[in-house]
C-alpha cells in the first residue's frame, strides 16, 4: 500500500470552503473521505430574507455533496419551481434574491429552528444527516458575521453587492462586521487540532469574500498555524480569470494583480504549499513554496475527484518532507 | 328605482364569516356591494406551522374573493404546485398541514411583517389591496384568540382537531382561548357602529367553531346588539346536513339536534331575521323570528349572487318593516 492509498484510506481533513468553486472540491474530497472530511464553511454571506435565515453557502455545500444541486448554476436545487416567488411578486414584496419553492424548505425550517435556540451548527448537521451526507458539514460560527463592502454604491451587504447589484458597484473595502466577537464553532476547532489530522485543505474559493471571513473568525487562523498538518490552497485563479465570479475583477478593484501568486501571497504565513494550474504552471517559480501544478478546473465529477486526490496525494508528500 | 335596488347601490353592510361556506356568501355580497362591503372574518383558527403564522379562513376569504382559490377544495390557491412539503418532508419536518408553494408567500410575508410591528389588519388590508378585493377583509381581533376544542383525545388545537386528526375526535366542549382579553377590530367596530348601516349577515359559516369565536371578542356581540341594522344568519345546516365540514357530527356531539332551528336558536337574542333552505321551509313555523326561505346551497358564482342578493332584499324589507 502507497503512503497515497493509506492516507486515503485513514486520514482526516478539513476543507475551507465558500460557495461554488468551494463546494465542488468538497465533492471531490467527500467521495475519497467520507466522514473523515470536516468542511468548515463560510457564513459571512448569511443573511435575512423576507424574514427567513438564509445562509448560502452552506446550502450550496448540501446540495452538491448530495446530488441536489443545480448543474447549471452550481447553487439552488436541480428541478426546482418558482411559484413562491411568483405570489411574492403580487404581494409587493422584494423578489430579487429568488427563493425556489423546494429551496424554502431549507430557509423556513432553519428559521424556525434558530428562533427556537437550535444553534446554526446543529441545524447544519441535522440538515447533512437528512440528506445523507457523511462529512462533517460546519458554519465557521454560530455567531452573525457579515461580510459588508464598501462601493462606490455604499455600503452594501453581501448579497446586495452579489445578487441585487449584480457585482456591478466598484468595491474599496471589505469588512466582516461581527467577526471580532464571533466565537468559532468549537467542533471545527477540534477538528483543526485533531492529532491524527493528516491535511488542511483551502478550497478554490474567493480568496477575499468566501475564506477570508473564515479566517477573520478569532481562534481560526491560530489553529491553522497551529496544527500539525499541512495547510495547502487551491487557487481560484487560472490564467488571470476567476472560474466563477467575481475573484478577478476585485483583486484588480482592491489594486492586487490577478493571479495565482496573487492568491498564494494572500495567504501567505497560513500555507505550507499552494496548488495552481497547469495553465499557470510557469509561475510556480515566483512562490517561496512548494507547489502542485495539475488541472484545477472542475467540470465533471471525475474533474472534482481527480482534483481531490491529487490535493490529498500532495498532502500525503508534504507530510513525508516534514518528517524527513 | 325599487328599495332594493337602492340599497344594492348605496347601503353598506357587514359579513361575519369563518371559511369556505362564508367566503362562498361573502364572494356573492362583494359582487354586488363592492368597497360598502365590510368582512369580519374568524382568526380563532389561525396557528403557528412551520414558524409562520398561518390565518386560514382570512386567506380562504381572500382567494375566493380574487377568484384565485382552489374550486375543488374551497381553500388554498387553485393550480398550486407541492414542492416545497416535499422537500420539508426530507427535513423530517410534519407534513399534516400542507402549505402550497403559492400560498406560502401569504403567510412568509404575513410572519415577516407581524414580526416587524405590524397588525394583522393592516396585513390583511395590504393582501386585499395586492389582489385587488374592494371589500374590507378584517379579521376579528388583532389579538390572539385559539379555538381549542376538548376531545376523547385531549385538547387540541383546531387545526389538530381538523386537519391532522381530520374531525375524527368526539367534541365535549369548544374554548376560546384568549378571546377575555382580546380587543376587538376598531375598523369592525366602527363598521358595525355606522349610522347608515344596512344590515349584519351572520354567513352560513360553523355556528361553533366559526362564528362563536368572533362573537366571543368582547364589544363585537355588543355592536351587534346596539346597531340599528338588521341582523340576519344563513342556517349552515341544510335538511340537517351541514353543506362541508363537521357542524352537523359536532352539534350531535354537543347534545344538539343538527338542523336550521338549532342554528337560529344558538344566536338568540342577536338575530332581527334568519334564513334557512327551500328544504328546510317546514321549520320556519318553529322559529319565532322573520325568516326567509330560498335556496341557500351555493354551487356556482350565480348561486352565491343570487344568494347574496336575497339576503339584501331581505334586509331590505326588514328595515321597511321596522320604520312602520
Amino acid at each position: 500500500m502507497s503512503a497515497g492509498d493509506k492516507c486515503l484510506q485513514e486520514g482526516r481533513y478539513v476543507a475551507l470552503s465558500g460557495g461554488v468553486g468551494g463546494a465542488k472540491l468538497s465533492l471531490g474530497l467527500a467521495n475519497l473521505l467520507g466522514d473523515r472530511l470536516t468542511i468548515i464553511v463560510n457564513t459571512g454571506d448569511d443573511f435575512e430574507h423576507l424574514g427567513l435565515y438564509v445562509s448560502p453557502d452552506i446550502d450550496t455545500t448540501i446540495y452538491t455533496l448530495s446530488d441536489l444541486v443545480n448543474p447549471d448554476t452550481g447553487w439552488g436545487r436541480r428541478d426546482e419551481s418558482w411559484n413562491f416567488m411568483a405570489a411574492i411578486a403580487q404581494l409587493g414584496s422584494p423578489g430579487w434574491f429568488r427563493l425556489g419553492d423546494s429551496d424554502l424548505a431549507m430557509h423556513v425550517e432553519r428559521t424556525r429552528r434558530l428562533r427556537a435556540g437550535e444553534s446554526l451548527t446543529a441545524v447544519t448537521a441535522h440538515y447533512a444527516e437528512c440528506f445523507g451526507i457523511a462529512a462533517k458539514v460546519l458554519p465557521m460560527s454560530d455567531d452573525p458575521v457579515r461580510t459588508i463592502v464598501d462601493t462606490d454604491l455604499g455600503r452594501l451587504a453581501f448579497q446586495e453587492y452579489f445578487v441585487r447589484e449584480q457585482c456591478r458597484p466598484r468595491i474599496s473595502a471589505i469588512n466582516f462586521d461581527g467577526a471580532v466577537s464571533a466565537r468559532p464553532c468549537q467542533i471545527a476547532l477540534a477538528a483543526l487540532a485533531e492529532p491524527n489530522l493528516s491535511g488542511v485543505i483551502i478550497c478554490p474559493s474567493n480568496p477575499y469574500l468566501s475564506v477570508d471571513p473564515i479566517l477573520a473568525v478569532p481562534g481560526i487562523k491560530e489553529a491553522l498555524k497551529a496544527c500539525d498538518a499541512p495547510v495547502i490552497a487551491i487557487s481560484p485563479i487560472i490564467a488571470g480569470k476567476a472560474v466563477k465570479g467575481p475573484t478577478a475583477k476585485i483583486m484588480e478593484q482592491l489594486g492586487r494583480s490577478a493571479d495565482a501568486v496573487t492568491v498564494a501571497r494572500h495567504y501567505a504565513g497560513l500555507l505550507s504549499a499552494f496548488v495552481l494550474d497547469k495553465c499557470d504552471a510557469g509561475r510556480a517559480v515566483d512562490l517561496m513554496l512548494p507547489t502542485l501544478v495539475t488541472n484545477t478546473l472542475m467540470r465533471s465529477l471525475d474533474d472534482k475527484i481527480s482534483l481531490a486526490r491529487a490535493c490529498l496525494d500532495f498532502c500525503a508528500e508534504l507530510r513525508k518532507g516534514a518528517q524527513r
